[in-house]
């Protein structure tokens, strides 16, 4: 007992003192606690930077986006926020010109395309969603499928139970947006946490989602395939490839995991360029989705010339002739795809084609996808 | 086609000026290229802090851990390297007295305890060991497995061709050192890139590989249970009480996933805690495993009072006439736990206990545990 105390206070010594290339830096003592999020709701961001003449911080809780932080005595730098409503925020510092530093005292970041991102959770009605609780949790797979002869990278939700249990399952395909891929809906998305949470309360059904890659150009997220540790940028696939392709991932789900494998069981829904995707694949493939949803849908005609784009019209027509039992459209009011989104609306008007509309503030944002998420998983597969 | 390429332009300019509040920067313009790793292996870290007075490049590929970045006239500030050997290295930032701070200029960081760094990968031998590679991929899962009667989460890779093939497979069970988790040896340990490389070619045979999360005060790695964003710490456990309970994540997984469930098809290794965890557990197991490795154990008898860590000799003796095909003791010249294993070793040879014995260059570090890991699974389930 003696000889281990002493061992692990060697231990504690050694890799607080020693530089990276011999410990990784694993037992760091940071200085500052940040962030601290109060029992009001309000969050207290701090960074250490003595020398530092200004910090600012961009983040997704102050109006504006940005608001500059005090120094203290001691030099650290604070901003205390007002009580903030239950929600997961994000943020980062520009200190003296330097932009885009992560919170260098927590390790909780997300990557959204390029980007990282510091991030908190307060806890309350929609913070709740978006963090893990005590309940049944499901399993999250990272698989690789093959879509027109090559290996795609995809990542699959099963709910809890499924390893051992029997049963059949339906199926929420669920898609990125541009510059986004199979990691964005977990990530930033909090899907895992959002599906385990709404299952477990009962106001979903147990069901397995599947995210796929949405870039043709990649078959992996940046540093998980051949292609390496590219940067990630804004790149998109928006000429047919990926939608045609689809039809390979639902026969490989189909096949792979003990789905429920019928239109009305079937659920597709994006954000952004995954709302195009989601329109135009349950489109091609009419008889596939008895639910779609476009969450801030980028909503075109999509490039002429594309066989999979052409007579919209005539092929919305055919979709709806099935009479889907759920089209949800959802955007913010102040989301730049606004416009877009209410002349698709006329033509659906114009054409009979029955959906369901649902407006919300904010814009072309993943607080809104979460939301939309969250409203669209407790719409599915009850009828 | 206008209409969509305007639209894009649209996209982009938003999404590049917009603050963080309206688009979490999906898509910023970075400034500097960072790190870039030329073709002769060496590397270029840049970093741009025009106001900063001091800049230290804190990282495992200079000697020492430390070397000052120079200015240049555009206040970017640069490291260049010598060529490096092919490995995985990993780097952060101080400025001006403030520290731990993360390459802005690159989304790749893993977390390591309540650390982040940033990484690159050299190519050449060992690199391309850890890096993906055109091959078939494995599938990682994050499950939760009924422990003592919680539920724990759980790391699960198994190999290429699992899903849709009938075989059944060998297991490894990979154990994590103190402070670590579940996530210890996929981010840190590249155990997902090891693994497919060492399978494509031939050099392991395929295997399920498991990793549970030791430290028995937590049921899942920071962020992902119910107990919250908690700040990750030193943490350990070796107070007998994971040990005992690991029957049941081998019962699990015999019963889940399509296993041999045979001692010879099953082996059990980890690093430093995860060492020391192996050995106890194939000790109180001592039918269970064939195959046992210890990577820069803790070897230590463990606390007084623990049922578990008493009669070593005796169990020890036990365990060994089942004669384990592999009983592998890897450590550095350079580790604090050097004299430990010297001693164990000695214990061991009293005994007539066989093992083998591999000594690298280097400490307790990641570098020689995915090292050991790469060697160690060679070995596995041939015989």
């Amino acid at each position: 007992m003696n000889k281990l105390r002493i061992l692990l206070s060697v231990l504690v010594a050694l890799v607080t003192f020693t530089p990276l290339s011999a410990q990784q830096n694993l037992w760091q003592a940071k200085g500052v606690t940040s962030p601290e999020v109060l029992d009001d709701g309000s969050v207290v961001v701090r960074l250490y930077a003595p020398e530092a003449k200004s910090v600012v911080l961009k983040c997704d809780f102050v109006s504006g986006g940005n608001v500059a932080m005090q120094r203290t005595d001691d030099g650290v730098w604070e901003y205390r926020s007002e009580p903030l409503a239950s929600e997961l925020y994000c943020y980062r510092f520009s200190i003296d010109g330097m932009a885009d530093i992560v919170d260098p005292a927590s390790s909780y970041v997300m990557r959204d395309v390029g980007s990282l991102m510091s991030y908190f959770i307060v806890a309350g009605e929609r913070g709740d969603l978006y963090a893990p609780q005590g309940v049944k949790h499901g399993t999250l797979s990272r698989v690789w499928v093959p879509m027109s002869g090559h290996e795609r990278r995809m990542v699959v939700y099963t709910p809890a139970g499924y390893e051992r249990g029997k049963g059949k399952y339906p199926v929420l395909y669920l898609l990125h947006g541009m510059g986004g891929d199979e990691e964005a809906w977990v990530a930033t998305g909090r899907v895992v946490e959002i599906m385990d949470n709404l299952i477990a309360s009962g106001k979903a059904e147990p069901m397995i989602v599947v995210m796929t890659n949405g870039c043709s150009k990649h078959v992996a997220a940046p540093g998980y395939s051949e292609e390496g540790m590219f940067r990630p940028y804004m790149s998109g696939s928006m000429d047919g490839t990926f939608e045609a392709m689809f039809k390979d991932v639902v026969e490989w789900v189909d096949a792979t995991y003990r789905t429920i494998a019928k239109p009305e069981k079937r659920a597709i829904a994006g954000l952004s360029m995954g709302g195009f995707h989601a329109m135009q694949i349950s489109k091609h493939y009419p008889e596939m989705f008895d639910y779609v949803g476009l969450f801030s849908a980028a909503i075109f005609r999509g490039e002429s010339g594309v066989e999979m784009y052409e007579k919209l019209e005539q092929r919305l027509l055919r979709q709806f002739e099935h009479e889907p039992k759920l089209y949800w459209i959802a955007i913010g009011s102040g989301d730049f795809l606004y416009d877009e989104n209410v002349e698709y609306r006329e033509l659906l008007d114009r054409l009979g084609c029955k959906y369901t509309y649902r407006e919300s503030t904010g814009g072309h944002e993943w607080r809104n996808w979460r939301i939309y998420l969250c409203e669209f998983a407790q719409m599915l597969f009850k009828k």
